[in-house]
């Protein structure tokens, strides 16, 4: 049985989508993210029914509360756990420090929830959990799959890359990690963790934000495309960014699924197909529906030229085949959004939260 | 003014009496870990007194709590904060996942507090750190000061060495590093982040533990010592640390004092002297009193046999002048430790928490 924590969320309920037939799923949700979204006025594209009409197996439970999640895992003892079940916003993590603490809490406590849980109740569960890129920052030097050939000195020992998050919320993801690699390191628990690039796409059952705090940049991109406004570009659009289809994401996690690490160990792989600079992905866009490229003041604290470069083998070597950005897969994607024109609120679009 | 949070601790409290007439310290502490020990049933070798029958300014305040230190901030804007308010033992962190929460809510909670009432109200703040050495667990490389020149595929960068934490309490401290290097990045405060080694040593007024779980290994070598038992050595003994004298440890906050980092930078200091193995150790003490040595099962998940080198270049560039380890300064402290030998309490000596 596969634990899936997260479940009513962005990928979590395309998971429960394309996935419940093939494996025997118990979707859990609080309901975090839907309650955020009400509590700040968001309105994604279009309604997305509650998980429970949605799953077979339907858990509607506070996980950030230890005695539920130690509960359930001592009565169900998974096979596989994905823990998807994160505050996902960067935005939102930079509001204030109430946002920061609210991001860092839910999403460290929940973890270290869970490493205790599983430790103590189902030790031999495979934990996937979904990172991002934005953990790595944007070295000089090519990104690799967690673990790499540290040369110093003359001398030379294989560890975990160094993070350099760049948000609160990423900083939150990375102490995640390090919180996952120590569990696999102490007490011989084994871990997937995924860093994934920026998802983009929807098969119109998922929930598709498109505002500044929840939406991601290409489906953001391709609202204001439909609503016929320029497309905003943060500062000079040189950011490079990893990129993965829905679809592929959802792929990812079931080829993670079938392939467990050993006890003790801490596999990472970097879950996107391919990387692109913001202004190659507007200009994508503006090529196909024709829209203006605006360029406005960056909100964030970030390199807008650098160099970017990302390793992305191991899941490649699971089998992954990629759906990568065309116009073909852009049309499909402008179509289903044009379906929802009459809905888009475009005054949720521009940022209002500023890094500095 | 200095603004010392954690002012009754270990170090604290020996920074106070040595320097309260060169600076103006506004000394605080929550008096947390003298709650923690006496619930915990455990004693120090001898009584300290209270921190306002010592200090000249005097705060006793619940530093956990946001109101709280962003009010003390805004209200004294102090050049220096020099942050010892943490949660300093690696054997509570791993009792169980209550301890190991606390641990982490207390340490991370109170520099992530520290850094947004910082921003809002004293920007200029320099920071002071304690971090400690076990963040970078025991790489086959020699440890650089935070920092170093990063080498892969051909490329370069200059990036923050990775860490390797050994126990929950060690991963709260890489918490707060990675709390604060972000905290320079994005918003300009400035940060000195001092790696520190084992301390030990006493002159008879702070707080000197020699118990499993609050106690610095010398410190316990020299009570059993002075107790007529055997030392216990973890293991094989190979553990190489780092080791720092309490005097050297309170002259390399002065010293950091001294020397601010500009706005936004980030400066990792490794605050030790010297390093040996944990038998180097056991052996020095035992030729000088003539004891035993006896190798217990090791509680710890740590390697036993290692490389060890660290660079500690930036606090002697200040100024360090470090009083090494040497048989008069052993005697002084076994001299002392005499002192109190009715009061030792052997049974609080013997490791009780198991890492697995």
């Amino acid at each position: 049985m596969i634990l899936l924590l997260g479940a009513d969320g962005y990928i979590g309920s395309e998971f429960v989508q394309q996935y419940s037939d093939l494996y025997d799923i118990y979707a859990v949700d609080n309901y975090y993210k839907r309650i955020l979204l009400e509590d700040m006025g968001i309105e994604p594209l279009y309604p997305v029914k509650l998980l429970h009409t949605r799953a077979k197996k339907y858990g509607f439970q506070n996980i950030a509360f230890y005695p539920t999640i130690e509960g359930l895992i001592k009565k169900i003892k998974p096979e596989v756990i994905i823990h998807l079940a994160e505050q996902p916003s960067a935005p939102y993590s930079m509001k204030n420090r109430e946002t920061a603490m609210d991001t860092i809490n839910n999403n460290l406590q929940g973890t270290l929830n869970l490493i205790y849980a599983v430790r103590d109740h189902s030790p031999d569960t495979h934990i996937i959990k979904l990172g991002t890129m934005g953990e790595y920052g944007c070295p000089n030097v090519p990104i690799p799959e967690g673990w790499f050939d540290c040369e110093y000195k003359g001398r030379t020992d294989r560890l975990l890359f160094p993070k350099n998050p760049h948000s609160m919320y990423h900083l939150s993801k990375v102490f995640d990690s390090d919180a996952l690699a120590f569990a696999c390191k102490t007490w011989g628990l084994r871990v997937t963790d995924l860093n994934q690039g920026f998802v983009f796409g929807t098969n119109g059952h998922s929930r598709y934000c498109y505002d500044d705090v929840f939406g991601t940049v290409l489906n953001r991109f391709i609202v204001q495309a439909v609503a016929g406004i320029p497309l905003t570009v943060y500062g000079k659009g040189g950011q490079k960014r990893g990129f993965i289809h829905i679809n592929d994401s959802c792929q990812c996690l079931s080829l993670a699924v079938n392939n467990p690490p050993e006890a003790g160990e801490f596999r990472v792989a970097n879950q996107i197909t391919q990387w692109l600079s913001v202004n190659e992905l507007a200009q994508n866009v503006a090529d196909l529906v024709g829209c203006e490229i605006n360029h406005i003041e960056n909100p964030r604290q970030e390199k807008e030229e650098h160099f970017y470069e990302v390793e992305h083998k191991v899941l490649l070597d699971m089998g992954l085949k990629p759906q990568l950005l065309n116009d073909f897969l852009l049309e499909e994607q402008i179509d289903l959004v044009r379906f929802y024109e009459d809905s888009i609120n475009v005054n949720q679009i521009m940022p209002k939260v500023k890094w500095k």
